[in-house]
């Protein structure tokens, strides 16, 4: 292909866009299932896979790449991560590009190349796309939507509503390293730093525990963090969440940026870490899983659900008590 | 929900975007297995059901709403039809949401009203969701992306390569209603008009066809038109497709537009046709079967796949012959 930008053309159905399906996307993402003169494609699952498992998720990440990852690998990895704490093995994907007029060819090159990166670490092949092109003006230069096939255990049965009181709460790792990587990545606040997404796969995470007894919910907590994943369990359990601010890791550079621009790290998104709701007799166990994981050195029990009306309470480390309150404005859009 | 606009809070994780899901989204779109607390959900689909087949489609149109149907009815009637020409029967939709800052809650819901019928009368339900709220200037007010899962016969073999010399070529109806309609419902020329969208889903049309031995292929002519879908077939084939211009159905308000604006009808969008190719001994059948239908009352045999470079050849009805180029430039972008 020889265009620098993405026009028009490049969506139309004609030659343009069958040069760019041809050229760029297939070059980077093709595979055997990926037949980019079909309008569908057969799917080889068969019974001995399990149970079929599906999600969806949308990307407007802004800017496209930041230390960590871009958008191409963050799709992949969001993508794949809804279908892990479902308890599942992802196995295909398909594509959604909404392109801005203008888009450089380049970085669109840059963000195949780290979605296909990915998609070969997670062994998931991407099988069905579609590509639209919209004006200059009606578009934040990229979208992506990905939804994820994959497969679980017959009968796995994650879900909030297993939760009991005295239930312990984990984290894999620190929290807020995305939401503050991609806001530095911005430099809207002459802020800089050395700061990587945790952008991963938790598949490794998730696998660990999948066959633990008393496992009851696994969710990675993106959009809204730590808090909000606490709050949905608080709501839909009708219990009290209570965490310990001592116990939940957050790196200094987090920690320092949130002090300055006054914002709170529980609510910052995360994409490479799952937390964990466990019964107590196992949590040690998931302690231990976890830590002989690269992913999880991290890792962290830092609560418990209980008895008590649906909040969310944070034991502070001095020591006194502050309310989560569920999220209401937002403080970095366009993180995910 | 309160509000009368959606503002970036609706897409932030929080309490605005669970009564956004909640209190919108579930209320048109709700069914047994969309789970809005899960981030990923079983598909039950058996043994019995046959082979599994998945597509994808990104949907920009603009305006949103037009005669005849909106963005909503778009995505599920579009996605329908891709596995419908694949020869499947479509169950599972996933669907997401990048919303424009701004964005009319009213106009939001006729969009999912529309998007539930077209769900409901093509007995197909949306089993997962996301939604993204992007800024003002970062978005056209309202992008979807779907993907699709369908079942279908195990061993079906609808493909281009399955095509032959000597093979016809059938249309179910008048091409480029869809293309035209959105135009005049931009008001953009000052043109005006009572044509309404052909959007439809294919099903019917296409599950009448899918027993006949010498079918060979199916699409649904989109994007680029009936030239573009004649394109692919000579491409794919190596061979000529040789289309009759006295035979292909046109309304005269989609003629009369194109004569003003100098567009070629051969290259408008339809959002509820079938091109198939047939072995010339069913062709007739073909045309009973669809003649049959009240989607198919208008159906004609309007060409042939010969031997001959691969090229797409239009006999005019002055007796002349004219080439159908590969589409270029893009006359009406955000058609789809």
């Amino acid at each position: 292909m020889q265009d620098l930008n993405i026009t028009l053309a490049h969506g139309n159905g004609g030659r343009l866009m069958r040069e760019l399906i041809e050229e760029v996307f297939a070059r980077h993402l093709g595979n055997d299932y990926l037949d980019t003169n079909a309008d569908a494609v057969a799917l080889p699952l068969n019974d001995a896979a399990g149970e079929m498992v599906i999600t969806t998720d949308g990307f407007t990440v802004q800017p496209l790449e930041y230390p960590g990852g871009n958008i191409g690998s963050l799709a992949i990895h969001g993508t794949g991560n809804d279908l892990a704490v479902a308890g599942a093995t992802p196995h295909y994907f398909t594509l959604n590009v909404f392109i801005e007029e203008g888009l450089e060819v380049e970085v669109l090159e840059r963000v195949l190349a780290g979605m296909a990166a990915a998609a070969k670490a997670l062994q998931v092949q991407i099988v069905a796309g579609d590509t639209k092109v919209v004006r200059r003006g009606e578009g934040g230069g990229l979208y992506l939507a990905t939804t994820g096939v994959g497969t679980r255990q017959p009968g796995t049965r994650l879900a909030i509503d297993r939760i009991m009181c005295g239930d312990a709460v984990l984290v894999s790792g620190p929290i807020g390293d995305h939401g503050i990587a991609v806001m530095l990545a911005r430099e809207q606040f002459g802020l800089r730093g050395e700061l990587r997404s945790d952008e991963a796969s938790v598949l490794p995470l998730t696998s660990a525990l999948i066959s633990l007894p008393g496992l009851r919910f696994m969710r990675d907590p993106t959009r809204g963090g730590l808090a909000t994943v606490a709050h949905e369990i608080a709501r839909g359990t009708g219990a009290t969440v209570r965490l310990r601010q001592a116990d939940i890791p957050v790196r200094d550079q987090v920690q320092s940026v949130c002090k300055m621009l006054g914002y709170d790290p529980y609510y910052l998104a995360c994409e490479g870490r799952v937390v964990a709701v466990i019964s107590p007799d196992n949590a040690d166990e998931v302690l231990t899983l976890w830590k002989s994981l690269p992913e999880g050195k991290h890792a962290a029990r830092i609560g418990s659900v209980e008895t008590g009306p649906a909040r969310v309470v944070l034991e502070t480390e001095l020591g006194g008590e502050r309310f989560l309150e569920e999220l209401e404005d937002d403080p970095l859009p366009r993180i995910c």
